[in-house]
This record gives structure tokens, C-alpha cells and sequence, in this order.
């Protein structure tokens, strides 16, 4: 695409050029991170990466935080939705599958790796890293709030405090040991949580 | 310091010149850390921070990498026993409550956030983050064990999983959201574990 061209935001319709230059320097900033880390991000490189002009992404995006920022928000909308199982042991092993399978998927997780790193130094990095994981909380939490209403869980039990109950495992053995995320620990992580949840620890 | 007279490591007596010369070193380290982060590290800015020589620094440390290993190192050997109680609720929320201090406290909140951020990027500090936690988690499984002896929990529980599932929450609170790290936060995690734990979760 050519340096110049590129249409302000919201004047082209969704799917147009705007959208295309968005979907490939996000592509392009997402290989950089999983492959070198944040500090290698450069504007001026993830430009040529996505074949779009400097001065796009310059006025478009303006910063690296920036860029990470809207990668972030990018990821959270693309995020899958929820299982609807009926059953909440099943929805909460599903999340946690899910969860599982992002951090060990090889491009994903060195992709949070590096955001989870940048987030640690970079106070906008952070504000957006928390943003994306209240989506994915917030997307989740309707099955416990049913399961509550169900009287599957005691009254009052805090719906994202259960969701985020099943992540935090999943996510402190990732980052601390180097114990493999595999399977029987996704499953294990959401039967912990549930009966943590029955057991009022959450409301 | 003088910077060419440092002892061979080996050759003094611990509590001499040697034992000095490290701790200057790795407090300094630790202070650069805790301000500006892994990437601000450089061996000749700690050895002037630290007043020892250069070169006693290159020729001790030799690597950014192995000067962050050393630093977890002395984090683990210098950390607080684990507190006994005899009840496992007390030990466990004593646990919680000790993350929860050390992520909150200043110096030492920064000083893990640079050691984490590192950590993605580089495997020697993961390697060497992930033995901090090995240690700290050997120090407080005691408590569990004896609970299982005492036939308060499962037979085959496994009590590193248990102590693990306490810091678990307390660190994705820490890295995903804004919420504080607070006393009713501490106890809940320990709370949740112990309800996990007595379903069996981690037998």
C-alpha cells in the first residue's frame, strides 16, 4: 500500500482500507512482539513489515504504546466467545482450555509474553493489558452469574472473581515454573475454582 | 571499594570483603531493577552505584543475566521462613498475606514486575525466577504436608500445588488488573485454596 493514501479513520466503510491497513500493521506489530519482544517494536519497521507507509502509521498510531494498545483491543474483540455448555464445571474446563491452549499455542504465547513484559515497565501497556483481560472476564462471567441463579453457587458469589479463579493458576505456572500446561492442569484449575466458589470463597 | 583487590570468590571468610562487595552489588542491582527496570541494567552502572571496581564486577558477575540470577538468588536465601501456626488456615492466610506485602511494597513490588518482565525474554532469568519460586514453595509446603498428616486434608495432596494455588491469584490480580492487592484479597486466596484443597483438587 502507498504511504500516502490512506484514508482518516472512520471515513472509509468497515472491511475498507482503513480496516486492511489495520488488520496488517497489527499483524505485523503481533509477529514482532511474539518474535522479538517489545523492545524491538519500531514503528518505522512494522510499516515496512505490513507493506504500509510510515507516515500511516505514524499519524494513524503514533506510539509504540499505542500500537500495542490498539493490538490489545484487537485481540480482545477477536477473542473467541464463551462455551454455553449448561453445565458450569463444563463451562469453566472450556475457559480454561482456552486459556491453556492460547498460552501454549507457540505465536500466541510469546505474544503475551512480551505484552505481559511490556505491561511491567509501560503504565499504558498496563491500563490496555487490563482492559483486554476484563473483556475476556467480562465475556465469561454470565455462566457463573446463571449457575448462581441456579442456586449452583451460593448466593452473592462474585461472578469474575470465579472466572479470573480459573485463569490465575494457568497463568502463575506459566510464569513460574516450567512445568508444562497441559491438560490435567487446565482441568484441575477449573475443578479448584468451583469448588472454591461452592465453598462461599467468592461471595 | 578499590576495584582491582576484591577477593577470589572462596578465599575470605563469609561476612569478609568478598560477602560485602555482593551484597553492595546486588542491592544496587535490585535498586536499578526496582527504578528503571531489566533494561536499564548494565554491570558498569551497578559497580559504580555499588562503589566496588568494575572489573571485579565483570570478572564476579561476567552477565546482565547472571547478576539478575545471583540477585534471585540472594532474594530466596534471604527471604522469611514460613510462619507456624498449627492451623493450616493460619499458615496459609500468614502465605498469602507475605506475597501480598512483598507485591505491594514499593521497592520490592518494582523489583519483581523487572525480574517477571525479564524473565519473558530471557531464559537464563526465567530459569532463574522459576528457582526463586521453587524455594519459597519448598519453604511453606511443610505446612501443608503436616495437614495431611493430620488427616486434614486428602490423602495425596500435593502440598506444593496447595501453596501455589495460595500466590496464584495474587499474582494474576497483580499482572491483569487495577484492583490493590489488599488484606481481604490475601484472605480470600487462602480461603479458596483451602476449600480447593479439602474437595480434593489437588490430590
Amino acid at each position: 500500500m502507498a504511504s500516502s493514501d490512506a484514508a482518516e479513520p472512520g471515513t472509509v466503510r468497515p472491511g475498507g482500507r482503513t480496516a486492511r491497513v489495520r488488520t496488517a500493521v497489527l499483524r505485523a506489530a503481533g509477529d514482532t512482539l511474539a518474535e522479538q519482544g517489545f523492545h524491538a517494536l519500531d514503528l518505522a519497521e512494522v510499516a515496512r513489515r505490513a507493506d504500509v507507509g510510515k507516515t500511516t502509521v505514524y499519524r494513524r498510531w503514533g506510539s509504540v504504546a499505542a500500537l500495542v494498545a490498539d493490538l490489545l483491543t484487537d485481540m480482545a474483540e477477536q477473542s473467541l466467545p464463551r462455551t454455553e455448555t449448561g453445565s458450569l464445571l463444563d463451562d469453566l474446563t472450556a475457559n480454561a482450555d482456552l486459556v491453556r491452549r492460547t498460552l501454549t499455542d507457540p505465536r500466541q504465547g510469546a505474544l503475551f509474553k512480551a505484552v505481559i513484559a511490556a505491561a511491567m515497565s509501560d503504565p499504558r501497556t498496563a491500563e490496555a493489558l487490563h482492559r483486554f483481560y476484563e473483556v475476556r472476564v467480562a465475556e465469561w462471567a454470565p455462566c457463573v452469574r446463571e449457575a448462581v441463579e441456579r442456586g449452583e453457587l451460593p448466593a452473592g458469589t462474585d461472578p469474575a472473581e470465579v472466572i479470573r479463579a480459573v485463569s490465575a493458576p494457568l497463568y502463575y505456572r506459566f510464569l513460574t515454573t516450567e512445568a508444562p500446561l497441559d491438560e490435567p492442569t487446565a482441568t484441575r484449575a477449573a475443578h479448584a475454582a468451583l469448588a472454591a466458589a461452592r465453598a462461599g470463597a467468592y461471595a
